[in-house]
């Protein structure tokens, strides 16, 4: 690979990005073009914008976006019409949120003329191959620098040496090294590493940021109904809101309950185990209500389709391939299905849960006048019951008769 | 079908099955073997004994049994290999104990030289299924009869007059019309039916009778250690159990923490949607400790292959077909998968959630000299990551680059 | 069920259908609406429907249409994007005419103000839960009379004294029994039933009549190409073609050549097994050529995806499922895949078989620059092949050293 | 990586391989072993030795082994249980045969102290990632040396030099290019390469070694009966004969009819489309009989799990993943589906293609009592199937009236 000439790099104002900008200045001696988005991470994004500028970014070469309603309504709602769960409970929080930056990576580069991305993922994880396949899926010619694989700063200590040296300022917090390592947007926070590494230890309770603890969560539950339409949320409480404002009140009301903490060990697509604290407060809500509207709207042969490949879409998107042909397939088979998830849903929410207790809809499968226990006037004959059994038996009966045979 | 001769009926000493019985009697002119099992549903058997003498069943026909280690050893644990949850949420806590019934009371004919079976499950529901499913898997000549379909006692009134007419007792609380339909055995309480029947009004707080309520249960956090072998759980915080005595344990902790509570709308094998409350405290906590112990001792391999065959393995089960070659074949392979999932998990009840803190094994392959953030002694090259994302990638750029082309 | 007062008949102008317009006249005195079809079955209709005038009909009442266009374009080809074939073999000749014949019907019956469809399926085969599922899928009030379950005409002998009794015209050649049963349409030929029920004796010769026999067959191999656009053939050599005419084409250089006889013992819907005669001569040459083209410009992902849920789609049509939210999920998936499944196919006809000999493709993804022995230009670095498999062979690794731990 | 001490080669004799291990001498200065393996390539194995000793391998050194009956016993046999083919066609022959050569290696490494194997397979292909992790999943600790990825030998005109300068003797066929590459076992020979690189360019006839020209084969079809038992071929017309040797049979036969030649393009697991074209004779058969066999002897429940992860299955062992926990796993679902695959097909082989023509077995699960058109002696109540299809339509009805409400 030839050296850059103009790189974008994702740039969150940070410490560990500010080393990353100065070192492909330094090592490539390239132009830098810096993207922070706002994806619900919870910080503020100017100061990244002072600090490029700082460090010798031109303004013009400085985007910061609010990404938030595309990244709930393109990324994340798509993802939870399929009720996605890798290794059947993660949210893929960070997951989902990898494609939609390496997307405004590329578009960038294509506008300033760059021919290169630069991420701050490390060599270890799953992001790096989240971000470069993104990248290489929507520009095969486009070049991605992973400085962490590439560079020899394998120390604290060298990162700060290299940041001193380069005038990048220090905050006084950041010259020891964190006990665990955070990332968050809208949909989660996940921390992994350090004190956490241990598998077989207790989590400590100040690692969790984003969620209330549910011990000291409110005594009374707290009951709210989500609408939905077509799969996609699109009320609380009778209230229309935008998909990142119902991200966004989820996540209150889930971080208030103590709702969506996960202490999982995890397969990562490069080989290892790997341990990770998850609070995924609105989302594990979301999917709880999803689950709920699509108990009364979805049939069983949509339904058991889609619980069937479910568990391969869910390890596409955590191992990064988000923009790929079969992704894409498989969300085709799974919005056709959602269709008809019109509807509401009543949930408790309750020192850590969240629980359906009440679901309808216009769209309802739901037959009363079938299920009843009482006379259903004719619209069930449950002699044809019997029919439908001995067919269903007869394979079986055939089975035994010959293995009775031959034994 | 010839009328059958000699009928061994699931017998549970109730109102409904006494009428069954002498149903058959007056119907058929039938002898009648009577089969009572203890599955854990919390009710004396010896009534049934008298009960059943009193309808005039030969004392050598009377047949009580306690099936509790049977049904967890090699009906609940192998399931609960496979993280069987039928879509997406039940544990299937009716479903299998439906094939246990049935392969006694098909033993029992073919000891007592019986002609047919018989069962109270009604004609809309799944049981009928199940039972005459594995029924005839297990002895294709055998006949069942299921008077639900074929009598025409289909009111409450009529139950009862005939009850009366034959001299049947009926307990005074047994007058009225319960307010819904229960089933119970050691892994779970299902309640449905009447006031349960619209979906989108809440149940009644009387309808759950396993468990504690959430928001009642203790403040304070409880924290338990499961040991596992080979995938089935075999100690509670250290104490070596059987399998019916784990399970048991495992329900009175549950209870008490409120967990376990499901409020589901399901589809039905033969057609129809159904509304369920299901508790399932002990089975709760064993899922979520057997998802823990795999975390470290499976690798993504196997269990990324367990989940996506899940569905269909847990469908399977719900539709009545445990003894079938394809149930068995998806057995061999999670049984397979399980040879290393020893270790032990710790939990942490409150308040209607069980949630894994911390695992460890001896056979674990997580490696934290893998996965640290601390330098790693050269166990990972980073370097490696590059060409794999590359050739990964290789794929998605030759799309890309097609797809540029022909646009 | 009450009884019908106008039905709309699946009429094909034989006796058998004959005798079934008659039952249903006097056993129910109802009108009936006579539908028939062209579906490349190669039979004259004219004569239908001057025997349906014959046996009452009134002329508004008799529907003859040429389907074969809305057949190909709308059931066979969308299944081909599948590369569908039931139990690896059978490629659904019989299963995908019937939704077209009870979608026709249903619409017949709401254009007529019939409450009732009928067919003349037999109670033992698929045919007559794909007639009905199609026909209730598609209008949930409509009746669907099957006279072979309803009537007590058993045998050959009382279906001939009804037909006399009733005047219906015996041809000569229908007063013995056939030695086999028979169902063609454009797509196939199905022989099955007596002189084929001992699937351990080889079928007689002139059970063959939609392809020469391989060994009569030109001595030279034929060479065609087949052109695609998304997935559907659209020429032939050359020269673009409808649906119909397409398939009719390849029907007639298969049957030269012998190509697409299939004896197949399947398992039905209904629980048995059964033996089959196949003729699928066109099918045959239109499934390699699809997949011919599918090798250079479908990727892996969509391919193994299609793959892996193509037993299920070809199941969903076998049984009778066509007209599914399932069905219709997983063709949103299929077709999906074939957006650019565009380009020519070379195949060889000879002796039987159709092999692809050549593809080329606008749309190709097959990359001789990366895939040459010979020096290519930096294309590809052998070297991104070691982190490839370094990360690939992690897991194994670490599962190698634990199972040698504990061991 | 350290250089390596000791290094098993897998060595063939040829001109590439001596090369390698004069390689691995000068550049690692390391002791060699060499393993020639007889997995049915039709080529002598002798001459291995004296080429070996020539380049200074001691006799102790040199393993030469007959392993024939390994590689179809407990490699092939396993893998045509599950009807294994990739991407629709190809029959896996030299993806089968990659991990026993790795096995062996691996053995022989540690039982004469090497600390390293090494493969002659190029950086761009398959078999360097079947080698490898079959390698590593058998011993984690093996170093494996693939020098085409390390060398700069990269033009026939350096590889020769490098053999005139080390004293290799060079045959004279071999001084220019080989028109194309071979692979070739006792399973299939795979040529691809150069001349076949443009796969819109039909192939030339002489690329074709291991099959006859079905155009100049025998104009008379030959009738074979092939016996199984518990999914293994174990008899040809009638003969018991070991695994080894009915391959080696159906070989014959399979030349001699021009039978298993596939011209295809496939997705190489490194990410790249490559055509190659393949000849399996006697794997054709095999095939075409094991899917005879399973269509009596194999329940739907188990053939349509095969079918749904056979594709899976075949996958695996295509990338190279034969040792790895989740192929195990589906073969033990495999296998136990095998129990009663036991019974004789009888085929016609003409003029390229194999047929099952008959099939029997004492493990029937074909009931012509069942399935008979003619009177079946109440085997079947066809009022049954009324009930099975109005309960399987009924979840169909009410999607179809809940649709038609809301639209």
């Amino acid at each position: 690979m030839s050296a850059p000439k103009k790189v974008v790099l994702a740039y969150s104002g940070g410490l560990d990005t500010s080393i990353i900008l100065k070192w492909l200045q330094t090592e490539y001696g390239c132009e830098v073009v810096t993207f922070t988005a706002d994806l619900g991470q919870g910080e503020e994004l100017e100061p990244a914008r002072a600090k490029a500028e700082m460090l010798g970014i031109k303004p013009e070469n400085i985007y910061i976006e609010d990404v938030r309603e595309d990244f709930v309504a393109n990324y994340v709602f798509p993802m939870f019409r399929a009720n996605a769960v890798y290794e059947g409970l993660y949210l893929l929080g960070t997951s989902i949120a990898r494609p939609l930056i390496s997307k405004r990576l590329v578009e960038i580069a294509e506008a300033t003329g760059a021919d290169a991305v630069a991420h701050g993922a490390t060599g270890k994880g799953n992001d790096q191959v989240r971000f470069e396949l993104a990248a290489y899926a929507l520009n095969p010619r486009i070049k991605v620098i992973a400085p962490w694989r590439e560079w020899d700063l394998s120390s604290r200590t060298k990162l700060l040496e290299f940041a001193e040296q380069h005038q990048i300022p220090i905050a006084k917090n950041k010259r020891g090294e964190a006990p665990f390592s955070v990332d968050a947007n809208l949909l989660h926070t996940s921390s992994e590493g350090r004190v956490l590494e241990d598998p077989g230890v207790m989590s400590p309770d100040y690692v969790y940021q984003r969620t209330d603890d549910p011990v000291t969560a409110p005594d009374e539950p707290e009951y709210i109904e989500i609408g939905f339409e077509k799969g996609d949320a699109v009320s609380i409480n009778g209230e229309a809101l935008s998909p990142a404002t119902i991200l966004t009140r989820l996540n209150e009301l889930g971080k208030t309950h103590g709702i969506g903490r996960l202490d999982f060990v995890e397969n990562r697509f490069v080989g290892m185990k790997s341990r990770g604290i998850y609070e995924t407060p609105g989302g594990t809500i979301l999917l709880e209500a999803h689950r709920g509207i699509e108990q009364i709207t979805l049939d069983s042969g949509s339904g058991h389709l889609k619980d069937s490949i479910m568990p391969r879409y869910a390890e596409l998107i955590y191992n990064g391939f988000w923009f790929s042909p079969e992704r894409e397939a498989l969300q085709a088979l799974i919005d056709k299905t959602q269709e008809y998830v019109t509807g509401t849903v009543k949930l408790m929410l309750y020192k850590g849960a969240a629980r359906t207790v009440a679901r309808w809809s216009d769209y309802s499968l739901y037959s009363e006048a079938h299920v009843t226990f009482e006379d259903d006037a004719g619209a069930y004959d449950q002699k044809d019951a019997a029919g439908f059994i001995n067919l269903n038996a007869l394979r079986l009966k055939l089975i035994a008769t010959r293995n009775a045979k031959v034994k």
